[in-house]
């Protein structure tokens, strides 16, 4: 099995880790805390594309990513979405919404440019998520190590 | 336990029936099919705020919505969410999407004004839902009757 994140996630995210089934992103838009889990298995589009064991591992994921960003912040409400009408690949975002944020109340995707964190303000917050969350490391070059 | 509709979603939605713990709904807005699963529980706001056996079964009963949006017609990606930034009590979209649809490839809530069903069309669509999925019929005045 071989994962590739697509190319415009990985330029729109910074990379928290790996949990057992995702790569957990962390969108690189300081407006919201927002986080996107990625299974890792190979041409996944649909919800309903995943077999019901890894729907609910993701659900736990998700869970767990809600559950953290509520730890940092006040948050009013939780939004949690799979769309993938741009990015194919399957991804669910889970971000953290508050009275009067700056789409409030309206959805977050396509609102405005992003504001890119900080280089502290995001190490801040993604060590706190590895911290919390149960990631692991990445292997770097794992899908194409030869010792595999 | 009493189960009440929210007074928004009951205004934009046509019902179709409940399965085992959601209410499924119809948005009246012929532009996109777009169904709405509102499990039968009081004051459950987040997916998080569910017991992990009723997150399981609205993960099922949301993948038997997406295939049977994908039944209908020729669908180009099904966009699921629970947002709730407006209407807080717990409901999860699923929306078949097409290349070239209104608000390709941005989301469908808050874009335009929706564009009703004429009876016939939603009646249609009500009933196939009604035969291709797991729906029984709704107990009028079930919360208040006085043989439960």
């Amino acid at each position: 099995m071989t994962f590739a994140l697509d190319h415009r996630l990985a330029r729109d995210t910074l990379v928290v880790g790996d949990m057992p089934l995702c790569r957990l992103l962390l969108m690189n838009d300081a407006r919201w805390p927002w986080l996107v889990l990625v299974p890792r298995l190979e041409d996944v589009v649909e919800l309903i594309d995943l077999e019901l064991a890894d729907q609910t591992q993701l659900m736990d994921e998700a869970g767990r990513a809600a559950r953290f960003l509520k730890t940092r912040a006040e948050v009013d409400k939780i939004n949690v979405a799979a769309l993938g009408n741009i990015v194919r690949q399957l991804h669910l975002h889970v971000v953290a919404r508050i009275i009067g944020d700056p789409a409030w109340p309206t959805p977050v995707w396509g609102h405005g440019d992003a504001t890119p964190y900080g280089d502290d303000a995001a190490q801040v917050l993604i060590a706190a998520a590895r911290e919390g969350l149960p990631i692991q490391a990445i292997k770097a070059g794992a899908a194409s190590s030869s010792f595999l």
